[in-house]
């Protein structure tokens, strides 16, 4: 282990082992840059200029470049180093994804152009543009086609292309991979990578074929289903997905969203022909139970509003997945539905996908930790001696487990009141602010009131907007690979 | 301990023992008969006819001497019987104490009869009210003592004159005085009660006497002190405190509040001169630094508003020491301050006073221990291995504390937001309903909107209202005791 020596109390600190920071940093920028190779591609056939995308591609891959030629040394990799990685990579990749927007003339100003590229990257949606309707192709491809990177992240690409020793890539996976445990498909990180990027792919791309058969042109059927892909909620529309109109691409669109928000590792389990064990796991029955709940108790409330029954499933439908998914696509201005709708879109805000899957905010599994534990507390309170465990997935959880799921429960609420209290500096009122915070935090993208799915967040101040930012790289890291960026001990302990 | 066997599978049964249940509840209804005397007299004095009064204390005394006579028997008495015998003696209260207002025709409706008796015994002080001002003088008083009553609990007062052998008393104290550990100022519990209650009753006269002081007549000064003092927020008047408009009576009130608001066994250990000792309470400090943190920043938020730095700390002043009080008293409509203060305030409403004070919320040191376990989270994420325990007040905080904490924590998000899809029904916006909830569950009383300090919860439907009317037992009670109520196994457990 890199280590020194404190120059007043002659005490041994350890030091972060930057030499493997700076070059994984670099890999990903060198991909990166790679990725942009794409938006030129498409503004060369739509006849736009590729320049804004060249410039940018240039810089980044020569920066990746001497970062990548770092000497790695004899240093160690431990969980420390796997969150700096993945906390700096994250916020160096923003920034240099943004000035594309820039160049282009799509976003004028840089922050606005970053705030974008983080709601793309971290697959959170929500918008600063007015008219989304007005920008370049090769930028509208940009901004949708980071929502498919950002959504299975791309330092679990880089593990599965590039070869690093096993345990080190498992404390990269455990800091980008959303949910309280990681579970391996394969004995291998590496393997389980590539498996689940493939699995990734292959569903994008059965959705982009059924949307082309709906009737959609294939520049939108491809943009989004790679938005629905990262749970993201970026449209090419306006409307979003209302725009088309057609029950049938709603249906598509909605289904495949509840898709992406199983965890991607049971479609391998069904793939090698484990159906039954697929069918038992517990986090996909309480996602499936509350999305029932939700859209049966949301229908009920919607029926007045569209007339029948039938209607208002279709729209309670839509919605639920989006947001449970916390993908951000709508059919309808839901921030003018009744309250019993809102409210429920609000709760489930929290909720969010299963774990190891591209959705953010709390998620299924540890929502389902949570309750049970709340129940074995009220058994324990009639019987303070005994000793109950929690019981999860057929396993007991670890209270090391246990302990962590409720200590992310906290930060995770801490964040989102401070985030509001903040918010709230700009003059919106409390739903507003709250729901803006909420929906950066668990990666959704609209809100209710002005911020709502017709809405958007240009209005908010710049130093509002930077506030938006970290809460959505906080949501999709799940906090602590951007927290501990700002602990001191994260880069010098004794 | 009592027990049965199963008909079917002849596996022992635990029963609850209802003697000791039923003998408990009994007492607790003769002591409410007894202190309806209170409210008689205040008929006698002012004219108004005693009889409302006299029927329900001649019927509530009948059933408590009848219940008093059960035998206690030599079943057990355990954690079980301590939790049903608050949660039940809390409702049948409460049923009792509302006839009053119904026979004098202060509040002709039984149910929101009920919801006012409610939110003044879990010193709530959310009221269905249109005009405050209009009720008879005995009704007025009873409102008001309510507040006294339920700030320390009905039972700590039985445990204070009652001869209880010592465990048990425990088991009652533990789940009717908030907080997460309770702690007996003396050895026995019996002589902690009833130093609690002198140091309470001590520092409501001397409230009411500095109130006389400031001009407020003898009625209001001691039915706003003992609104104060079980940090309530009934007021006798439509403007509450605003309408004396007096700097002296809003910093008296504004000090007593935050006074009450404080663990009230610190006061013991100042009376016995362990000033140092009380001075290090680690949850005093974390008190006072929120505080100061809060009105400050809102005084800065509010000086547009009013003009001057020193009218803005005028207040703010006092509506942070009634909010994290979870009092409710208003010198102002906050409904309609700007953004930043109504967040903040909103914030407060989560954090309510010290454990062992008469506020209610989750406690400050609850919100302490998870701070501090929130940073000893991320240290543990730099060093998986490594043992890291949280301290509080000096002490190691026990694994079993920590996650009943954390438990309790989860709990109480759930209930809040459970109970806002609840209220959303009738119709109100987010923020009504998210506030409405937030303010009885942690029984302050007012919250944002329609539900502010110059509004009321007079216009919610009758099931809304029973829900309502649960979640400020569910705050006051600490969870527990309401819940359990609902849980089978508390009934009879294998």
């Amino acid at each position: 282990m890199a280590y020194d020596r404190c120059i007043f109390c002659s005490e041994v600190i350890y030091l972060m082992n930057f030499r493997i920071v700076w070059r994984t940093v670099g890999n990903v920028l060198l991909i990166e840059a790679g990725l942009m190779l794409l938006p030129v591609l498409t503004a060369l056939i739509c006849h736009e200029s590729p320049v804004p995308f060249l410039i940018p591609l240039a810089v980044t891959a020569l920066i990746g470049f001497l970062l990548g030629r770092v000497k790695a040394g004899r240093g160690v990799f431990t969980a420390r180093e796997g969150f700096v990685i993945v906390g700096l990579s994250w916020i160096l990749m923003s920034l240099s994804a943004a000035v594309p927007f820039v160049l282009a003339g799509d976003i004028p100003n840089y922050l606005d152009a970053v705030f974008e590229t983080v709601s793309g990257l971290t697959t959170t949606g929500a918008t600063i543009l007015s008219d989304v309707e007005a920008l370049s192709r090769a930028g509208q491809f940009w901004r949708l086609f980071s929502h498919w990177i950002g959504g299975m992240g791309i330092l679990v690409f880089i593990m599965a292309v590039l070869p690093l020793a096993g345990d080190r890539s498992m404390h990269i996976m455990r800091a980008e991979v959303p949910g309280p445990v990681v579970g391996k498909v394969v004995p291998k990180a590496r393997q389980t990578a590539r498996i689940l990027y493939i699995i990734y792919f292959v569903l994008t791309v059965i959705e982009t074929i059924m949307l082309l058969c709906g009737g959609m042109p294939f520049f939108d059927a491809l943009l989004h289903s790679f938005a629905t892909a990262g749970t993201g909620g970026f449209s090419t529309k306006a409307l979003s997905i209302g725009a088309y109109d057609s029950v049938y691409i709603e249906m598509v669109t909605g289904t495949f969203m509840l898709l992406f928000g199983v965890n991607l590792s049971l479609y391998f389990l069904i793939l090698v022909g484990s159906w039954r064990e697929a069918a038992k796991n517990e986090e996909l029955r309480w996602y499936l139970g509350i999305v029932a709940f939700a859209v049966v108790t949301i229908a009920l409330n919607l029926t007045r509003v569209y007339g029948s029954l039938g209607e208002a499933l279709r729209y309670s439908y839509f919605q639920v997945a989006s947001i449970i998914t916390t993908t951000g696509f709508s059919t309808a201005d839901f921030a003018q539905w009744p309250s019993y709708s809102q409210a429920m879109l609000v709760l489930l805000m929290f909720v969010g996908g299963c774990a190891g899957s591209t959705a953010g905010a709390l998620k299924v599994s540890r929502v389902g930790i949570l309750c049970k534990d709340a129940l074995t507390e009220l058994r324990r309170m009639l019987r303070p001696r005994s000793v109950v465990q929690v019981r999860f997935e057929g396993k007991t959880v670890q209270p090391g487990t246990l302990r962590a799921v409720q200590g992310f429960f906290f930060l995770y609420m801490l964040l989102l009141l401070a985030g509001t209290l903040i918010v709230s500096l700009d003059g919106a009122d409390f739903t507003t602010s709250f729901t803006a915070t909420l929906a950066c935090l668990s990666n959704v993208g609209p809100g209710l009131g002005p911020v709502g799915p017709m809405g958007g967040f240009g209005f908010f101040s710049p130093g509002v907007k930077v506030a938006l930012i970290f809460e959505m790289l906080l949501g999709r890291l799940e906090l602590y690979p951007i927290l501990l960026l700002f602990f001191p001990a994260t880069w010098r302990a004794k």
